[in-house]
């Protein structure tokens, strides 16, 4: 059992700790600025609380769960080993201490509940014992536990945010042509399940489908066509078809 | 039930044909211009086949799926109703007979086995009568059963190139960047699955998420700064980007 304070209350914090908890380890305290924020997830977890960093007892471990901007400024204020949950942010952000990285890769909302044991967790250290702590905390609530350099965690993040956050700006693009030609969205929800399991399964490379794979440059031209008073829509198009014909 | 010709023996033509014999239309025949794309499909069947569209025998319907460029030149050969299942294609590429469209929207690979109750199919003819018997086919295969225009369904084929083909492309680089450094793509399922399960439930508005939701400028920048050396994706993750933003 690992004795840990929440730094922070937001969405990775509060799925997070709770994960933490449940697997038998012992949140002592949830720190967060906002004073409302720490008492609402300490009250479900059932410690204390507190909005001011002098005040945190005694740890094994501080978990920095706060934006990446404010990382450094808080680290440099606690007196523990301390581990960040950022993608992005370098190692040493955190200062000169016993420092690590324990990165949850999920795209984490409030009122959604995860089964952490598929999420992967990505740790980093400085030292190796406490290497062996991170990965006994990772390994008691995820069973995809990877240890990662710096450099590779932020490719990693860079190529999360390809996957994830443009693969749901193409979903908004679709939703709004459904919308304007008066098409429900619910025809294109197999669609996309389908895109995404079959990833689970072969590579993008052998998944991919469409005009642009094909090289039909008949629709792809057409689909120009009824683009045309959409600026933005119609870039996109052609890049992303050029980026696909190059591929195939 | 229906006596169907299937024209065509490629992926749609196998899914469809099955489909519909299994829910117990009489496929009486299969065209191909391939003899042993046509026989090895007909054989699954148990029906006749041929290459020879003249030695095509009397039926309900002949469903056309082949290539759209040849659509228009196989319908000129038919004598009886058809429908073609092009996403794109006009109505009117058949003719001036009895025709219609029944479209799956569905990414179909030769060797997954899909469940055609959860496919949508859009349909669309000439006649009402026509209408109807395309409406009892598609029933009978599947829950999700619109009836659109040509201009809606071309504008449904837009979008699911944009959600389908535009996302597996998404995958697609995000792959090339975690094998340039080392890192396993396993690592990003969960959250490809995740993203994808989301949509099903929430606006792709609502779920959106990610450095450029959140306006995180200085991330952008890095991210930007380790696609240095790669003009394409560095044009896409700009491109890109700027239109989540502009959305936010």
């Amino acid at each position: 059992m690992t004795r840990i304070c929440m730094i922070g209350a937001g969405n990775v914090a509060t799925h997070l700790s709770q994960a933490l908890q449940t697997a038998g380890h012992e949140i002592t305290q949830v720190y967060s600025k906002t004073q409302n924020a720490a008492a609402s997830l300490a009250e479900t977890l059932g410690c204390s609380f507190t909005n001011q960093l002098q005040d945190i007892t005694p740890c094994d471990i501080a978990i920095i769960a706060v934006k990446d901007d404010v990382i450094t400024e808080v680290a440099s204020q606690l007196n523990c080993p301390i581990a960040h949950t950022s993608g992005t942010k370098d190692l040493t952000v955190l200062g000169n201490k016993t420092i690590g990285v324990l990165y949850p890769l999920q795209t984490f909302s409030k009122d959604n509940t995860l089964n952490f044991q598929n999420i992967p967790i990505c740790i980093e250290a400085n030292d190796s014992d406490f290497l062996q702590l991170l990965n006994n905390l990772a390994t008691s609530i995820s069973n995809n536990v990877y240890q990662l350099s710096t450099e590779q965690r932020t490719h990693l993040h860079l190529s999360a945010v390809v996957a994830c956050n443009f693969s749901n700006l193409m979903y908004q693009i679709a939703t709004e042509i459904c919308r304007k030609h008066n098409i429900s969205f619910d025809l294109l929800k197999p669609l996309i399940k389908e895109t995404s399991n079959k990833i689970q399964k072969v590579t993008a490379d052998k998944a991919q489908t469409g005009p642009a794979k094909r090289k039909d440059l008949q629709t792809i031209k057409r689909h120009l066509s009824l683009l045309e008073t959409d600026k933005e829509k119609r870039k996109i198009y052609e890049l992303l078809t050029q980026s696909i014909l190059n591929r195939s």
